[in-house]
């Protein structure tokens, strides 16, 4: 998993806990801010919210595309663009058919895809068609995943409110015994406080980083894209590698390219 | 109707009614939840602010609009290209003329619309624009359904809280009988309590899921215009079929199309 | 006026009255609700900050355009599209001269400022420059009209809290006065909820209106510019009706046109 | 200075003050609300967040365009367009050298640069070029101005409630001296008063009539522009006045243009 | 660095500590705002959220760029215009050969590269290409830089509320405790003070100023940019400068240009 991620997630936590102890008087008193009811009408709520507001199947689809957002590694477009060179050479001495045994089954699909379009002898405008289609739809692709975070970050202070006044009205309903408001308005704000901690350390941080993911693997898909096609048009490798090295920061790039 | 939208709402409601059963003293607090005056200010002012800012027709056919994008089920994409092959090759065939029986009366009224332009020998031009503008027609009848439910759910939090204000005032009219205080300001609180589960479980999460069906309802449109277009200009089915075919993902691509 | 806004504006009133006397323990307490101080704070601090951030001449023009929005009927399409069929017709059969005695005084000055241009002979390229010019200021100053009822509705409720914190500062003065607690914070609030009201029921829904009406008045005015080039042109009237025809929905268009 | 802004000055500190004569018990309570720390929370807290958010120059610069937008009268555009007919007709008949002394130094400097350049005898792409960067500058200049005052706008609210808080805190410690919590809760409370007015009667509306002022000045400049760049083609006078008089709303157009 | 942003930030810290001198009886309750607890809470879950949100590496980035935005000197314009003429001056007389000793090592990159490109013999295209990508890669590490700083001012108030929402739920579980009160509320109070001043002080105006200095930098950039694809194309320098001088203000601008 991300490192950062991880670092973020321990660090607010504990800032949370290190905070309850500088101020508690007990040890004991961090024990009071776990509470069933809160977390269940926050949670329980937000993914409500959730299912009302989009159909099932993308909700799940989301979790699938943060997970692999965490947890895949990008490629290094260095390599990405050494391999496609090698591709071009080799399309450009032994003809396109030499390129198919060079895509491995670990490859990124998008990839594969590229060079099956070429191997079948397509024309470049299908094969860029085709290729920018799938793109967008990748691209759609995470930012569905991203809106359920953000939704969950939008949805989950508001449920935290709603269970802050469920319990303020519950409490102000015994104000004729006094030994219960403390206890009573506690519980009640301690639903607000999950519902802001959940949105702003876990929903909405992780729509921010899927932004941040995204980006970097549309950078990687259009290098690709642009590689197939350079080899379709039958480029040299010098030519696909210059093409390609320009679309790269300055200090990614070799000395002489 | 749609099942995510179904778990959704009983799971909002049975959230709040758990959650409060583990707050509340007696089991029978839950009904002091219930109330007359919060749900007609809450919804009364929500609808009053509607009809002042939407024409009354757009109101009633929002609703509509938004039962049939619940109810209505999407065609399935692969289906409808299959269709549109079969009726490429009839065109080709028989000319025309002989695509006019295959629409069933079952069919989306775009489909026949279009295919009545072919038959009825209009060129190319002519139908690509009465197609889009009509494409263009639906999505704003879309859009003026989900603006209706962001209007409620922007106003239902804001007539939440001058029911809450209401209450406030009148129970610090009698702050010399101190038994009416909390009952008072509890039966304050309940309306905003009203307002943001309106907006948070309701009408907010409908209006994210009119998006989302408008955008999968107007992808079948496109392919549908974009096969009809296809068909007036004697494209033969294979061609048709890999044109259309690009615009899905590649799961719901056959083989070798 | 528009039925929906009467309907609207009554029902929010009656919402509100009728929630206030559920709550209230005698009829009489309606009146508490009645505050000259709170309406002059709200409504003087609104209109106030409406003239810093508007000119003059704009504040009284956007009633004006907002009160014709309300009461201007909208010509029906339909009619308006064979109305200039048959101008098409006489411009056809007896020159362009011929259609000036067909416009009436009732008739949009739009229609009659472009028929006028159409008589007097300029070439079609001026023609659309001058219409295209009008239609987007008559966009502009209906923006601009929103635009005052928007800002209204942003400042109503910030005046409300105003208001309400003036009215905290004092009744804090006097905690030594037990008996004017409750009344001073009760009439405090009463600030708030009209900033709310205000904003919510009249001024935000009223600029919602308004761009609906807009958007109306827009489309009917594009027929007319449509129309007039077609007529300029010398399209002959069926040429004419099919082309503006497909502007409208298909269930305004007649059976065959 | 512009009317309007002085009667929304005015009317807005009186709504104040009458709003708190209706409500205060003697007259002398108004001098509760004057309180020299709560100000200079405010504004020092403001206008530091400023000056650390925009260069200086910046800032400077924004406080004389709003001065001059506030103070400048906008020309008469049919003057500006008669004037510029007037260039056009000395320019065919006499050269465009003739045109030079006809600017006097009381004209817009953005006027005597465009008639410079049509002077120096420069060719069409170059003037409009350098013309329309200079209105490109204008605007970012204007825009640059309105951005301070929305910046003002945005911070004053926040820095409000920093004084309320240091106030509440302050007070907080004293809980033992029950006689200095009305007064201490009231000081507080004045400091997210400023905050507001400052933000909704004064920052904020200006930023707004900034934007409408723009607007209007930027409009002359392109009627300049387009006069300039109509006198270099060697335009005669009635072209000049028809083009440009067709950017005018219909009302100020004389009869015959 | 900076001055406004020292004067700024001095005169933020002063203006609070002085209007808490204002308000405070005694002197040593300005102790009472330094909250060890507090300043963990907001900066631990602020700088927490954010690395969940953001690439660790473009974290460390932003404060670099940041740092840099601060203390680097924008170059003058009017300067490296005269500058980029000069080179323009030798490359028509001697060859573009000759330029490459001009460019010293405290040069902008950005320009090194450019005349590296030219120099290298490359055509007109490929630097344009080159040189316009760089120029969006920079751009981009620099809102980059900026979206950081937006996120920090976005997070800082919602975790300065979870502080004063652990404060209160501790100070409610001690209501027994009357001597508790004032001084737990108060140390609750501070949190949300912390959340608010860091955002509105420092985070938010950082992050104006970065999309200031990019503006600035990025024209800077442009010039560059124009100016080495003038000397490709062997301009003569008074063409050149004629050019680049037309994208300054008037008053940068010499007499004669």
């Amino acid at each position: 998993m991300d490192l950062a991620t991880i670092i973020g997630l321990v660090g607010g936590v504990a800032s949370i806990l290190y905070g309850i102890s500088l101020r508690a008087m007990t040890r004991s008193e961090v024990f009071v801010f776990l509470d069933a009811a809160s977390l269940l009408i926050v949670l329980g709520g937000t993914f409500s919210a959730l299912l009302v507001g989009t159909p099932l199947i993308e909700v799940l689809r989301a979790w699938r595309v943060a997970l692999r957002a965490f947890f895949h590694r990008t490629e290094s477009p260095v390599e990405l663009i050494e391999r496609l060179a090698r591709f071009a050479e080799h399309a450009r001495r032994d003809g396109v058919l030499a390129i198919e045994p060079l895509v491995t089954e670990d490859d990124d699909p998008f990839l594969s895809e590229g060079v099956d379009l070429v191997v079948d002898g397509n024309d470049a405008e299908l094969i860029e068609q085709i290729m920018s289609t799938e793109l967008k739809r990748i691209e759609d692709r995470h930012s569905a995943g991203r809106r359920i975070f953000e939704m969950c970050a939008r949805y989950a202070p508001a449920w935290g409110m709603v269970g802050t006044l469920l319990g303020l009205v519950l409490m102000l309903g015994h104000l004729d015994e006094p030994e219960n408001i403390g206890p009573g308005m506690s519980l009640a704000l301690i639903t607000t406080l999950y519902g802001l901690v959940f949105a702003h350390l876990f929903f909405g941080p992780i729509a921010d980083k899927l932004v941040r993911r995204s980006e970097e693997e549309l950078a990687i898909k259009e290098i690709i894209m642009r590689g197939i096609c350079s080899i379709q048009s039958g480029d040299n490798p010098r030519v696909l590698r210059s093409r390609l090295f320009a679309l790269l920061p300055p200090r990614l790039r070799p000395e002489r390219w």
